[in-house]
């Protein structure tokens, strides 16, 4: 969330708000680089805000300066920076099925691993009404993740894995794709065809694992793919909505 | 500490071996960043093994391929691989004047932060017999400090701040260097007063903060860090020894 305003200060962060979809590491280390005094909103759900007020090292963050904001889920709620002001957007949180953070969890049982607050979609509104739909991680696209999805202008969603076993085949990892809380984007309980009816303005891949195929553009999963209207996103990759 | 060999995985860090300095969220979030399933050494005093372990988040560094290594300050540690293969380097610890890391702070007394276990230096001994001593935060140059650099090859010291007050002139912080356990380079009690008649081969000031005027190469105080036979840290930089 950048804000164009440069305040002049001798150091300066452009980001004004945060809006923190997990509880992961991928999702919440980045604040340990944003605790240089400087003011700071975070929008989190309960159970990312629980993490973070209960480990000790996100004490570096200084109440004094940086804003803690619930975000329900019931909700839209209109962003603001650390004194207050309104930043032109909107974020409404709506659950997503996954999983709590790998250095949560006790068990290997995917029951107790399965969390309906871990894992949050956002669906974020500018100013012209346009439409952001944002899901990082999903284990299963539900008719209430169908009922967000729908009529967004634009869709970022999980695509970490091609196939589930994926990272076992490449040798980089033990787990299964369901395993990680993630689903994969090919076969027929996979997130292409999941949402092939979805009404959407753009559709991009994005969060690709390194092991996923569609990261080599000559690939034949990158043209399927494609060919099923997806962009695969990059780094430096903008939009303007 | 990089390790020449590949070992033609997948995914593949140089990195073998950790040796952290300190507790303070720039010694160990890096760490978060080497979670991913490759093995890893990491060595560490009691005081920082004590915060890693009791930090939930740290649970994403896998203990059945990181092996976890004591430091301890009385005796020189043989560097080794996770698999135990030694890396040709050893490492002795020395406690450093300082402070125990900002967010385990419960007061702003400096008697309660001053801490004789939190902050160490490392002196590091090569194939060759080279030394380098690494002292990334310090708060006063002992004897027993001025022991431990007496005669290294190459000496990497605390170059955070120019002069005590020098964060709040800037107004980028509240502190002054003393608060946060750094000793200021200028000065009669500063450090290169302190190590003027200190027998080291090469003394690199490092860690320096962006408000410290010696980042300005044309600055007087720049100069007179050189004058004072000292080089100044920038990103990239190498040596051999």
């Amino acid at each position: 969330m950048l804000h164009p305003a440069d305040d002049g200060s001798a150091r300066h962060s452009p980001v004004s708000a945060v809006v923190l979809s997990g509880g992961d590491v991928d999702c919440i280390a980045g604040l340990l680089s944003l605790r240089e005094s400087q003011p700071l909103s975070i929008y989190a759900g309960d159970h990312v805000r629980a993490i973070l007020g209960g480990n000790q090292i996100f004490r570096v963050l200084d109440h004094k300066i940086v804003n803690f904001w619930s975000l329900p889920m019931t909700q839209e709620t209109k962003l603001r920076d650390a004194e207050g002001t309104e930043l032109g957007l909107s974020v409404q949180a709506f659950a997503v099925p996954g999983k709590i953070p790998l250095y949560q969890e006790t068990s290997d049982d995917l029951r107790d691993l399965a969390s309906t607050s871990a894992v949050i979609g956002l669906s974020i509104t500018g100013p012209q009404s346009k439409r952001l739909v944002y899901i990082p991680g999903c284990a299963e696209v539900t008719d209430a993740v169908l009922r967000q999805i729908d009529r967004a202008d634009l869709l970022f969603f999980d695509g970490t894995l091609w196939q589930d076993d994926e990272m076992i085949r490449a040798g980089t990892g033990r787990k299964t794709g369901r395993r990680m809380g993630h689903m994969s984007i090919s076969g027929e309980d996979g997130s292409m065809a999941a949402l092939a009816g979805a009404t959407v303005g753009k559709k991009i891949f994005i969060h690709i694992n390194n092991t996923n195929p569609i990261l080599c553009e000559d690939s034949p999963q990158a043209a399927a793919v494609r060919a099923a209207g997806w962009d695969i996103a990059f780094d430096g990759m903008e939009f303007r909505l």
